[in-house]
């Protein structure tokens, strides 16, 4: 029987995702709150400010009506900013009326809580009302995905049959899924590689070269296993492809947003100016408060975020912030 | 007092870091068995055939007479291909009169012996003309190096205080070095991410992009940490510089030779035309062999050297091999 799935909004991801699950046969609405976008999706099948060189497939079908997109659907994928998934929850949990399958693709924690999306998930729509939660995280730019690059992914939840359900979905020849129990590590992997991320851009920005930034990006590697550890994640989950494999694709592809502000940010530009001209979401500014003060919380030591968090929220001066950060003193790994 | 040092083997990484010793006082005697090459050094102060855009230190001295290399000599540096190590360590051992400390910087296998360097120079430098043996491994193209562009390495040795000295022979503002205990762990990483280096660059040369690269070399993470662990290496070396900090470097950077030759594999080139037009050592190639029949006798699940393997010894398709690696059936991670 055809799945019908609501994806919920049409940023690069959501649209690449609604791209997958509609080749693979499922019936899709993709839903945007924006009606100008939703009619481009549906009449010149593209999404031009999000995927500017993509042509999508002709059936694929966008909407405005949230309550139409999810009311049918026996699958609700989430793929909005992580600052808009409780307000989103919140209000489709009132038009679900039978138990529906929830998974998400967005990577963030929540400013002021520190939770993660599954939790804020959980919280917002009544446990009668969904059957699990299943977080879809890896290495992954959407680009490559609208191209039928290969690209490979994990499906996590505490639920292994709904990680089965939601890999049965999105697996075919070119979009390849693997499950995983750990969904507390792959939210933190998610969350915490954009951070590093920007990181890496900023060494980048201030004209270092590949050398820095594989020492940043292991030790960035190393701080988010830290803190994911402490907060009861598998650190295997960090070797995996929603570990390393995303961090590496965020730290050394020029697709990444996250990547493209540290740069702009190395290069001694001013955070809220890079901020408006990028026009688009960039989860690692956010999201380096959150995490911040979550390793404040847990009592450990990040450097790499805590550095970030210098520069975008106390002024810090970038490359002192960073230099300092590189030139420690040498000691045992 | 100025410390004396050889370094063996002026290709590009002894000749960077021949550079970083005598900028941090050390008196340095660079060795290169080919005169014209010394003469090079010397009097152009350039070694074009390896490092075309630098220009080394009116200082640095090199010779093409191992013996007096060697002799004044407090601390002798390996930087020759692995190949090479067995043959210059029996030379070497002989002008050995009191006891020196032993560096090595080359990433490989022995053939056949499947032997790690450092114990291939603890058979050929007897031991009482040793104090220690130490491997320099990390993340660092030469040519970054050679433009004090940041860098960060491991010196990993069972004796700490050896690995202490190094760490500060070669310490300075722009090369950083960290220190290690577990010498097997940091030379099974240095060696078999050239083999995922040329996964690497095959997928490249197939035409795939990011994504699939970060998978792949996520995968080739997990497979040198499972064989690395079963001979006995500490797992939390491979999540280090000279794990995946090296592994990011080596599968991502345009310098890679490794992933150059992977890269040309991949355009469905044929192995012996790519080894004849490089003219220098692909360690990536060689190791593939030892690493594959360490598989076989650890009895460990390889899939990228196994594929590899195929590729470059038993002439399998590249196409055929690596979409199969790649397309294997979704399962947990």
């Amino acid at each position: 029987m055809q799945k019908q799935v609501a994806v919920l909004g049409a940023g690069s991801w959501g649209t690449a995702l609604s791209k997958v699950l509609y080749e693979n046969g499922c019936s899709v609405n993709l839903w945007s709150r924006n009606q100008s976008q939703v009619d481009e999706i549906n009449h010149c099948h593209s999404n031009k400010n999000y995927l500017p060189d993509s042509v999508l497939p002709d059936g694929l079908k966008a909407t405005s009506n949230l309550k139409a997109a999810v009311e049918t659907a026996q699958v609700i994928v989430f793929v909005v900013p992580t600052k808009a998934i409780r307000n989103l929850a919140h209000q489709i949990a009132e038009f679900i009326t039978e138990p529906k399958l929830i998974v998400h693709a967005s990577k963030g924690l929540e400013q002021l809580t520190h939770k993660r999306i599954s939790t804020i998930l959980e919280e917002e729509i009544p446990i009668k009302k969904r059957t699990a939660i299943v977080a879809l995280s890896g290495p992954s730019h959407a680009e490559e995905v609208m191209a039928n690059d290969l690209t490979t992914i994990t499906a996590a939840s505490e639920d292994e049959e709904s990680a089965k359900t939601v890999q049965g979905l999105f697996i075919n020849d070119y979009f390849r899924v693997y499950t995983n129990k750990d969904i507390l590590g792959v939210e933190i992997g998610a969350a915490l590689k954009n951070i590093i991320a920007v990181g890496a851009g900023a060494i980048s920005g201030m004209g270092f070269g590949d050398n820095a930034k594989a020492a940043l990006v292991t030790r960035g590697l190393a701080e988010i296993t830290r803190l994911g550890v402490a907060m009861g994640a598998d650190p295997l989950t960090f070797m995996g492809l929603s570990g390393v494999g995303d961090l590496i694709v965020t730290c050394t592809s020029p697709h990444s947003r996250n990547w493209r502000a540290g740069h702009l940010l190395g290069e001694g530009q001013e955070i809220d100016t890079i901020l408006t001209e990028m026009g688009m979401v960039v989860e690692g500014i956010s999201t380096t408060k959150a995490a911040f003060e979550l390793s404040q919380e847990y009592n450990i030591d990040m450097p790499i975020t805590d550095a970030i968090y210098k520069v975008v929220y106390e002024d810090a001066e970038v490359k002192y912030v960073i230099l300092g950060l590189m030139q420690r003193e040498g000691k045992s790994e």
